[in-house]
């Protein structure tokens, strides 16, 4: 992965830092195209009261408007978590090229979300995606996001 | 089935007949608790350009602020179509009890639209939720919205 990569995906976990210090949950994903950035958004669920408002549905709204388009060919999503079934359901739809994703579902999970287990490997195989995916990119710095998540006594996982 | 699921399957069928004359797409959900109507909602994907304002995720986010919570349990959402892998994965976000559908997945990809095929039923088994599901309910009025929409000129996919 390029340089660039990495400073995208740092620019995910500034956001979701933004979030846990928000009280909200420790999510951002950042939209990038022709390495501009799109969006970056963090999860706004509790905000919002919005059940849907993960990170990567936020970016994915905001880049539709941005670019006037529902059409997000040749974008990359970057995701400090990798994006749960609903979130890599709307990258498809989106027809997003890549996904770059840091911590796993299974560690959402385990701090505390109530997840749908099913990999983004697998929705891909299963739904005959093109979707390109990377895996664990920065895995560390994002698992990190969790922990420093659940420092917060105020933490409301859902 | 109740009669009143009739009722309620209806009122989703109307939406969408709706979404048609307004030149978006035929798909319509009615989210419903204790026998009341939360909310009903069509597609509005072109109305909005956002790609991820399909019917049941446009229900789900109306009923979260009118029920002030992120929380549906006991809800039901009878939807026109069965809910697509991100649908279904809000449903499951939003806690909703149970699901109740007309067409199926595999009929919206015959018209047009760049579904996963991944069904309701798998993504249950696969993601271990204890979501309830009724496939099939009034089918033939749900699968016939796909013609009305098809003989509009101006229909467009995704």
């Amino acid at each position: 992965m390029k340089k660039t990569a990495q400073k995208f995906m740092m620019l995910a976990i500034e956001r979701a830092k933004q979030a846990i210090e928000k009280g909200q949950t420790p999510f951002g994903a950042c939209i990038v195209k022709d390495e501009q950035v799109i969006s970056c958004e963090h999860n706004t669920v509790w905000d919002t009261t919005d059940i849907t408002a993960h990170a990567e549905i936020n970016a994915i709204r905001k880049a539709c408007i941005k670019l006037d388009t529902v059409d997000l060919s040749g974008c990359v999503i970057y995701s400090t978590c990798e994006p749960c079934p609903m979130c890599f359901a709307a990258c498809h739809w989106a027809r997003i090229s890549k996904i770059v994703f840091g911590a796993r579902i299974k560690d959402a999970k385990q701090a505390g979300f109530s997840e749908l287990i099913v990999s983004n490997e697998e929705m891909k195989r299963l739904g005959e995606s093109s979707v390109e995916i990377v895996a664990g990119f920065l895995s560390e710095e994002n698992i990190e996001l969790f922990k420093l998540w659940s420092q917060n006594s105020e933490k409301r996982a859902y």
